[in-house]
């Protein structure tokens, strides 16, 4: 249930920065926000994070689907709340929390009001009518991104922390196999476990970068620096597959072709198992064969692909991080080292 | 039955190419691979190759393991033919066919003539005794080697054949998807896309290489060419994972979270999901959710697991690659260039 | 003079492709460029290539800038030939050639009647007047392009040819910079040579695809492949420097501090040189001094930087060669793959 | 004469930093290296760092060398000093500094005392005597590597340092050329300067946490993290080279074309470079004209030769990397970790 504390804190925590920045135009939804995430910490609640729309035609603006329900909407608005209609995807241990809380996934222009609603709706709500007290947005389009950028965030730098981990036990799991196959002095294989290991240090600093310079809200609520995270995200996401090479490059065909363990339980079988995955008195052939179907879950088969593609696309795909390091890099910064190289400093 | 075709024919070539290089040294096995691949032909029936052994440790040779069956191996001799004792690993087809091909995996040395045998033996052989009018090679270490060379070689061009059409469907199903998803105009998403295409036209470019340079033995049977097959196979395994990334990040998160294809069968949720899953007028949510599907089981499920580790695997890891690369390369002709570049051509 | 021939014949392929294609619409030029190209082969002369324009703000169309001569354009028509005004850049062999021949750099738009100018002017013309016969596009805007798209073919052709020759003299010159630095049966060095031989080899595959994917013009003139042509100059582009990576990593830090060749002249300082530059019997130090400067002066001094960039940009940057590879893919084909693999072949 | 303080800066930390390791088997040399590091701040000298031998064959010891000088070795041993013989090649500044300091450039054996020695040197010495309160080592093999390894960690934080400020000067650069040739809002160019500003800020990271992560010898002089110091230089020297690509494929040919600043001073010339060169009323012919030039200077020409062969090379190839990060990276943790994930934690 890591995961589910973890997108509670990541939730909370998108409030309480998105309050911040509400302040100027739209402190009405401030108290609503303190109160709520007051009451769920009382609670102890699990919260998930609903924030990908069905987006329909990527290429038209939500107000110009062909269905307007596309992206999650409200549909109707009562003294004492909203009733909203949509459907949210890729809602990480969407069964298991509370509450489910509902933010827009992009910016909003004038004319798409009814799309730029936030709110927090328990699970099963059936409607979906929504209390005035549990909507933290409603209809100021200019400050739909908010929670997005907030609630994106926090789940890059979720995505770090995770493929930091990762990328330490896939260089485990590339020592561990070299040395069960009796390659762990082979020159190729060192030298891909070295670029393992540069590899998860490398975004080991990106993520202590992220944290280093994190920033505070008025309040005093930390978060991690978008710059530092976005570039390690794209960092870890976009050379994930290539360390996955590498371990499967070391590691040879038997991850897709070793027996399976209930095998090593049939007393005929299990003797020549051992003989034959065996690789010599210090390397059984059960603990050689664990280490193939470790290896085989974490990264080629149904978990694997799902790594493969949630490290891609947790926050936004390669391209939103790019987006997102472009808003916030000191361009000024860089032109003015460059025009004093070309002598051009008083240009 | 592709695949099992494809086996067959690459284990009928490999022993015809592998004739042609004993005739020096060993030529009274010509006769019986002569003999065998017309009866085989004859009887019209299936081989499989049988080439990677248990292996052991690694770091040290058939005659060190701890255990001397690491490596398959004459264990008896008769008059009339030879025991065998031993496992072969990554069978492909291994079940479907009638024969299966045993060859060393590797090229032996003095000492270890025991394990310098190749041979037929029918599946389900009790045993295993081989009559010696299948038996191609016993004892002479010195070509242990040639079966494992031709058939490698066959190997690494059926493995580019494959991903020769695999990259063009990879390109398919990227143009696909992001045409469902109303991205086909969004510029990060065509690059990617030209990507994936430059990608696939170098890899045929390569396959046609091999081809358009292919060798024949003195019999007249024709074999790629050895350089550009192993060049070829060694891009098509290290970039394939970066074709994949490409295809997930153009496909999105629905990849490994769309509906099962079955839900569509429940009369509630249909509409749901027709309406959620689709993108327009002219995209239904069935046909999205079938991509997806398909994106997933070839690319990100335990099936695309395999091609990850199979792309790289088949006819050896990317290091076996480089050493057939270094052993094929015209190294003297590049060599007379440089000189010539250095102002040194007569040294 | 190599290079002056070279951009001669592709200036004349360059006519010839392109009167092919003009004969539906502007049949009128093509006597004109027959009977020009004709008379250049009697007389022999040398022509250099100007397409690529001064080009102003690029994000302006040609009629658009505040320049209106920031593309070549004609200023005065006359009963007997054009006027024209306007500069073009990077001419390869510009002050050796008879005749320069101007193209357009670019498609033309209704409007632009005027930048749509083909023509062939002496060197050193005054005015510049160009005469009649002498005039192979004049307005067809709609044609603007077949001459740049004919000439980037041979450029994109010619980077290729030579890339694929560099590249293996870049294999060539680490071979024999290990091998005098005694580093030959490192590892890590013979990999890295590994993958230059791979890189110099897939080169070549790709340049014998588009010869032999060759087509021809009605009159029976060949020109090699688009797709084919244009994935080997992306792919030989895209990887130049890192072969030359390669190559610095190996060859050492003395790449740039070597000795200059003439201090062997000075007979106080060459036992010195020859003492601590040399590395054996066999290697005496003006030998390796000479294999320095060769590497030096080929990557890492004024004709590096020009390789680099010119390989690059020769035919048009790294983008513009995937908008040739997309026009050109047959994505159809990779459609109907993916569909099949969807289980949506009727789709 | 920034490089000048730098390498004393540098001399200096390595000598303090190696003390520290001296501490339990030579600790003779521990108050000559106080006093000399003392007299250096004293008398405000500059020092340089001599480390890399001629090295003769890399496949043979010091001691097995046809030329036993291809090391820096003792020749003789007198009361009051010894007497050395041999060469230091790459010196940074070598001519500007009053003292060199002499380094063994690698671990030594038993047999190759004589090769053990480490001194500082004045600029000119005839001889060379050093006497022996300028000898740091001398004879004790088995710290032979201290100094290098105290040295490598300082050129290869410096080589850090340096290519971050360099990375975002690119950034600089790009942005400013592509403005310049109005393709600021173009895509791909968009593009590649967001993956210019990902490098430098990974980089940046990378160095921080170096410094984050400082060790302190029990003096209390601070030294850099190995592990970050190491992987961030690997990855900087591993990727400019395809920074510098992005680079040229956003300015374009006039890198390597553009006229020559002093063509501006020619009355006539001038007003055509202005038309020609200038893209608006807000770029100037002269203003691009120069950032080409810097962008040459900087990247291809002699000087960007150089970084790139020293970029790569300063502390060591890509290789000498990857051996400091595999025995800095805490491997234990990492198996541990893949060891659990494996269901093998007991093992």
């Amino acid at each position: 249930m890591d995961l589910l504390l973890n997108v509670t804190y990541q939730s909370l925590m998108t409030l309480l920065v998105a309050a911040g920045r509400l302040a100027d135009h739209a402190p009405e939804f401030i108290p609503r926000i303190t109160a709520y995430v007051e009451d769920a910490r009382q609670r102890d609640i699990r919260i998930t994070e609903c924030i990908t729309d069905a987006k329909g035609d990527r290429s038209l603006a939500p107000a110009k689907q062909s269905d307007p329900d596309a992206y999650v909407r409200v549909v109707g608005r009562r003294p004492d709340g909203v009733v909203i209609r949509g459907a949210k995807l890729h809602i990480t241990a969407a069964a298991y929390g509370h509450d489910l809380l509902v933010m827009p996934t992009k910016s909003m222009k004038p004319g798409e009001e009814d799309y730029a609603v936030a709110c927090a709706v328990p699970v099963g709500s059936p409607g979906v009518f929504v209390p005035a007290e549990r909507v933290f947005l409603d209809g100021q389009y200019a400050h739909a991104a908010v929670f997005a950028h907030s609630l994106g965030l926090w789940e890059r730098l979720g995505g770090v922390s995770f493929m930091v981990t990762q990328a330490d036990e896939l260089v485990g799991l590339a020592s561990l196999i070299a040395e069960a196959n009796g390659l762990s002095r082979v020159p190729h294989v060192r030298e891909k476990i070295d670029e393992m290991m540069i590899h998860a240090t490398l975004l080991r600093a990106g993520l202590e970068a992220a944290l280093v310079h994190a920033h505070a809200t008025p309040e005093g609520y930390y978060y991690p620096d978008d710059m530092f995270t976005n570039m390690a995200k794209y960092h870890g996401a976009a050379n994930f597959s290539t360390m996955v090479r590498h371990l499967h490059d070391i590691a040879g065909g038997a991850v897709v072709t070793a027996p399976s363990m209930s095998d090593f339980d049939n007393p005929e079988l299990r003797p020549l198992l051992e003989k034959y995955m065996g690789t010599g008195p210090d390397i059984s052939g059960e603990y050689r064969s664990k280490l193939f179907h470790a290896i085989r879950d974490l990264t080629a088969d149904a978990l694997g692909g799902w790594h493969q593609v949630t490290n891609l696309q947790s926050g936004g795909g390669l391209f939103a991080q790019k987006l997102v390091t472009r808003k916030n890099y000191d361009i000024q910064r860089a032109r003015t080292l460059a025009l004093k190289a070309a002598g051009l400093s008083g240009a």
